[in-house]
């Protein structure tokens, strides 16, 4: 990892609640700037907060009557106050679906619910970081927004960056998939491809932040990590509000980096410390693909080390073989009871479709990946049926339709007679 | 045109303030049914309410304090009153956007929203119809659901029966292209090809109904289409609402069948009449392809009969040669003061790059017809830069990425050193 110089400015950074990063590993503390690094230990940063203190019913009156968005959260994230002023995407507030067919199919009888943010702006959760590394680029005068990216966050970052008046430039292994690029690409943005993989992609995005050329770019899941990354914690806040003000007993989060899954257990922290729900016992679930499964394999055999994997699995948006918050996601779902469990690329198919066919939902692999495990989990009698629990859905099934589209199509072809419909034996 | 019998159970059948249906034509009454055709002229058939009389005040709080979606709008649509709980899609309430970036592009002074409808569950307006489309189902006891399509509403079908536990069963002409089959597909409906195009489809849905083997079968777009229709009312609620109870001065509105347009003057009409709005004059602009343009020659030619035209632009779900609302179209562009305008098939992809490039929004065919139509206007002089101006976005652009396919990629490819970067000159 490398470090990157706190910037002059960053007395003048208002970015809210948020007082400056710490170090996840030793604890250090360093001012609001565009680093991502411990320069004493090398450890993550992230966010610290002086979070509003006083009444918490007050809190959630004001939180209730801000925007049907993320910024109705601005007291908890790392934003000025007028965030919601600004131009911007807005993404968040997504539905939470109760899933009462896909419940009875499941045998889950105590409330199943799918956190269903394929409602975002760009159709992905990848929104709701990258409306947070936004407005941290604001305030640190970045004037380009960049990121590596194997696609959904290429074309999060170029909408983002278009309505916000951002210049982007954003990083992509050159042989991705026509459509994926043309939904990168739409925005005007400048998408490079570069030839290697993803790990070349991002080896080389490391160098220009460290070069004259990179200057003044904001690099959304690097410089601005620490910012980007507390977007996720939004997802625990509107599940929890959605329901009452109250926590689920058991929450299912998909894993690519771990980071998610961290956040999301930050901000049910974050509203047990702050009064908004009652301090009671929930369980953590991560979910990953078999082809791409480290967390999974290290939960399984009582490690604390997650061993690197080569992916290879369908589920594309969770292929990330050496996840940075894995010892974190192991920590968190030990902790709270919970477990990390993988399924099949066929078991993601199969579940793709059951959420489609019971709940009109079509999600994508990751959110496949998610409902397979709470399945199976649900099967192995780990995961409760008769708790509530919460499914996350990070995306859309138009992202990734190769995945269903060797097994879905039509039921007939006739020709365009009554004779030819009842021979086909639909009715 | 045909009609179909009143069923016995027309006296119990519980639509909330829908009152009946009305012949569009000769004005002849009809009780709740599933039927679309005037028995005495042959004329289309409308809803018609007992709108809540009584305090405008007391109904605005009551639509603001319903939740945040069509159903806000209960008591005037043709739902139940319950229909909230009931399990269904709940799409609308999307949002309605303020397009600063692309106001000063236009030279719009007066203010410019996009009311973007890919916020939708399906991501596209037909949630909206097939939502009401699904509570006259229920009412009339239909337990399969079905329709013609040529894509966008085969999904929006599949998905909203699948969650409100309807059989269906669609048809679609047998050669659309894999990624619009599988969308269709995904919900696990039956889903069947028909040889031929899609007049054929029509016409085989229409014998179909007639016969023993499309009993109890609701189809959304033909015997249920007079509940279909008032969904789009809704469009025109949303946007009054969001502007803070406003007529918008203008508003653009894309042409198929020109039943969405003329439903949200209906909409905006009702607004008016319960006082939830100020009476005061607006336009109403309505966009086609210069390839499917019958509505816009006609406009043009000041003629009141609209020539059918055998369509050929890359706005396919606009593409209805002989557009049944097309003379109501007329009739209201004109009353208004609005006009009809058509774009040419690179003025719609250019209008999907502005929309893209100014506000991140990636919209489809239909979208940047009607974007290109306002851009076309405001040109002309013909829209006024200097008062507010809605266009409705009705789809996702990822449903039609083959339109910006061939003018979209990327900026450059390079090897992953900063030398490589350098010479790309991107900085
Ligand atoms: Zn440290
Ligand atoms: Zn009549």
């Amino acid at each position: 990892m490398q470090t990157v110089a706190t910037t002059d400015s960053a007395d003048t950074v208002d970015l809210g609640p948020a007082s400056g990063l710490s170090c996840r590993e030793c604890g250090e503390r360093f001012a609001l700037g565009p680093i991502f690094a411990c320069e004493a230990c090398f450890g993550p940063l992230e966010v610290a907060y002086d979070l509003p203190s006083g009444d918490a019913e007050e809190l959630r009156k004001r939180i209730e009557s801000g925007p049907e968005n993320i910024w109705r959260y601005a007291p908890l994230l790392p934003v000025p106050a007028d965030v919601a002023s600004k131009p911007n995407l807005n993404p968040g507030f997504t539905k939470l679906v109760q899933a009462d067919n896909l419940a009875r199919e499941l045998g889950v009888t105590g409330g199943l619910w799918v956190k269903d943010d394929s409602g975002n702006p760009t159709h992905s959760f990848k929104d709701r970081v990258v409306a947070q590394a936004i407005e941290a680029a604001r305030a640190f005068g970045f004037t380009t927004l960049s990121c590596s990216s194997t696609g959904n966050l290429a074309g999060a970052v170029g909408a983002a960056a278009a309505r916000a008046g951002f210049r982007s430039c954003v990083f992509i292994p050159h042989d991705l998939e026509q459509g994926k690029v043309v939904m990168a690409a739409v925005y005007g943005g400048e998408l490079v491809g570069i030839e290697g993989n993803y790990d070349d992609v991002n080896r080389f995005c490391s160098e220009l932040i460290g070069d004259p050329a990179g200057e003044g770019w904001g690099f959304v899941n690097v410089n601005l990590r620490p910012y980007y990354a507390e977007g996720s914690k939004t997802l625990a806040y509107e599940i929890c509000e959605q329901l009452g003000w109250r926590l689920p007993d058991q929450i299912v989060i998909p894993i690519a980096s771990g980071s998610q899954l961290t956040k999301i257990d930050k901000g049910l922290q974050e509203l047990i410390k702050l009064g908004l729900v009652e301090d009671r016992p929930y369980k953590i679930f991560g979910a990953q693909a078999e082809g791409c499964s480290p967390v999974s394999v290290a939960f399984k055999a009582g490690h604390d080390v997650v061993r690197p994997q080569k992916p290879d699995t369908i589920a594309k948006s969770l292929a990330i073989g050496n996840p940075a918050d894995g010892p974190y996601v192991l920590d968190i779902c030990r902790r709270t009871g919970g477990a990390v469990e993988d399924v099949t690329d066929e078991e993601i198919v199969e579940a793709i479709k059951l959420l489609a066919r019971t709940e009109g939902i079509f999600t994508e692999t990751a959110g496949g990946t998610t409902l397979g495990v709470a399945k199976k989990l649900i099967e192995a009698g780990v995961i409760d049926p008769a708790l509530t629990t919460v499914v996350v859905n990070t995306g859309d099934g138009l992202k990734t339709l190769d995945a269903v589209a060797p097994t879905t199509g039509m039921s007939a072809v006739i020709r365009p007679n009554l004779d030819s419909f009842r021979e086909a034996g639909l009715v």
